[in-house]
């Protein structure tokens, strides 16, 4: 199980390999938030999304001899890319597992980033058979997404950092809004703050539609979304939260926070013109929960992670069409 | 005369006031380059630009009596934002005169951000008469954009940065290019190279046809522009070199690199897609030579400053543009 040990061990591990993103603010935006707003900028990390963070402590947590054959995941987003760099500062190889649909630029990425991109069709073929034998012939080892200890303690190291910032700019109690997916980053982040800052309280914050966490935690029980596509937070979109995650959200988060695909792309254009970052929807939902929910939030300040940046050109166009001007 | 003595005074009033902005990466870019390229985000420095470090560090060197009565600025750019706010964060007040033609946004941000703005009709009016009247009734400062010590000392602070993230990377020797107006961050981080990471040398970059500081460098005296108009790299295009900082890039600055505005449309491109910052056309040269003239780059590394990122949506676009699909 993760707790705070094994993420100050992932946090050692990390060290010079991860990046400390900085922890952006703005009185503009302080100004539509009612309270002092501070963003940790994780679409700053390597491979554009916390994402590296869990694959790193993954892969390094594995015995040499282990990690020598490789590891394999499935992605077609921000988890591929993190494994895939991961694997190759260790040396090693890694397999990834995309559907024949993921889009062209994501498919060469993640090539370029060092992995081997399996492909297969959504339709006829079956993702975990395929898994499951690859990783049997070639003895590779499985990078969960999110339910995972050591990917947990990884992204954990987020909150950490947010810990030692937040006392840098003298705030002891805050709401910590978190965009939210199966609960990796959410739940690695409370087990942070529940140890080094016990004034700061991670929620989740979802896409309006697929809110399974925020409606998990309502109800006490693990719920699910009632369809996983429709949003352009893809991102952070999750069948359901996971089993490891979800003790860990229920004990030690507050209530989640529901924004729409519109107000994220606010808060992308916001991000954008007063904080000089690029975020992705689904990075930005956090943000938008902050911009847009003061009447939810209780703390005299928030930090919102903006846990990635990896847009297309087009869709950042639709953010920055919300601009005036 | 700004010396290391100056800058680490300097320093040492910005520490917890500017932000250590991060050395950022992307194996994307580095194949771009064909050297490892790392850029130093000062698009993330508070106001969106480098400039906040020489307005802080010129605010904070005043005494307090004189701080008391005031600062003034002439800028319709980076500079009246970093002055404004720097004497804000003081809490002591600020003039701004602009030109009346200046963007609304841009007059609204900087009154936004604590001065007050006194605009001026160009054709009719002279901008030196009224900032001289101005000072002269109100005891007021004036805190010029590039040719003054302490400017130079807090410009020269993102110079130390560097020195210490060039360490911690492994990096020893490198060109540090930089986007050169006036030449006062040119110079100042010149100046804490000099001290601090004698291997790494600094460039300056600028605009084709506003290249006064490369063939000043050239040709061993200071050179003008030709026109002060037509690149959309307004933010650092200055009628010649100042008389404080052209001697010191004349004794420690290699050669001057000269990129087109496309191609720093290119390099805001590159830095949207694989760093996931924001710059603006005159923020982004530099990234653009380090991408685009590598035959002219020497080290086995290369450091980009990434000087300011306030562009609005429209420019931004037009580098987006440039991406496939």
């Amino acid at each position: 199980m993760t707790d705070i040990a094994l993420i100050e061990a992932a946090a050692a591990r990390l060290k010079g390999h991860a990046r400390r993103t900085p922890l952006l603010s703005s009185p503009f935006l302080d100004d539509i938030a009612g309270r002092r707003v501070f963003v940790k900028a994780e679409c700053l990390q390597h491979t554009g999304s916390f994402k590296f963070r869990g694959g790193w402590s993954a892969v390094s947590a594995l015995d040499p001899a282990t990690r020598a054959r490789g590891v394999i995941a499935f992605s077609s987003g921000n988890h591929a890319q993190g494994v895939a760099f991961a694997a190759r500062q260790h040396g090693v190889p890694s397999v990834i597992v995309m559907p024949t649909d993921a889009p062209a630029l994501k498919i060469d990425n993640t090539r370029a980033l060092g992995a081997e991109v399996i492909l297969y069709d959504r339709a006829t073929e079956d993702r975990d058979a395929i898994g499951t034998r690859l990783a049997a012939d070639r003895g590779l080892t499985l990078i969960k997404p999110f339910d995972d200890p050591q990917v947990i303690a990884g992204q954990g190291t987020t909150g950490l950092e947010i810990a030692e910032q937040a006392a840098e700019e003298g705030v002891t109690g805050a709401d910590v809004l978190v965009c939210c997916g199966g609960g990796g980053l959410t739940s690695g982040i409370a087990l942070a703050l529940e140890a080094r800052a016990p004034g700061l309280r991670a929620r989740p914050c979802e896409p309006a539609g697929f809110d399974d966490v925020t409606r998990s935690l309502a109800s006490g029980r693990i719920e699910r979304n009632a369809a996983l596509t429709g949003s352009i937070c893809d991102a952070i979109i999750t069948p359901q939260p996971g089993n490891l995650t979800f003790p860990i959200l229920h004990r030690l988060c507050g209530p989640g926070l529901v924004v729409s695909d519109r107000e994220a792309l606010q808060a992308m254009a916001l991000a954008f013109l007063r904080l000089k970052i690029v975020l992705e929807p689904g990075g930005a939902v956090a943000l938008a929960a902050a911009l847009f929910r003061r009447d939810q939030i209780e703390g005299e300040a928030v930090i919102a992670v903006a846990s990635g940046g990896n847009v297309d050109a087009a869709q950042f166009r639709a953010a920055l069409d919300l601009l005036p001007g």
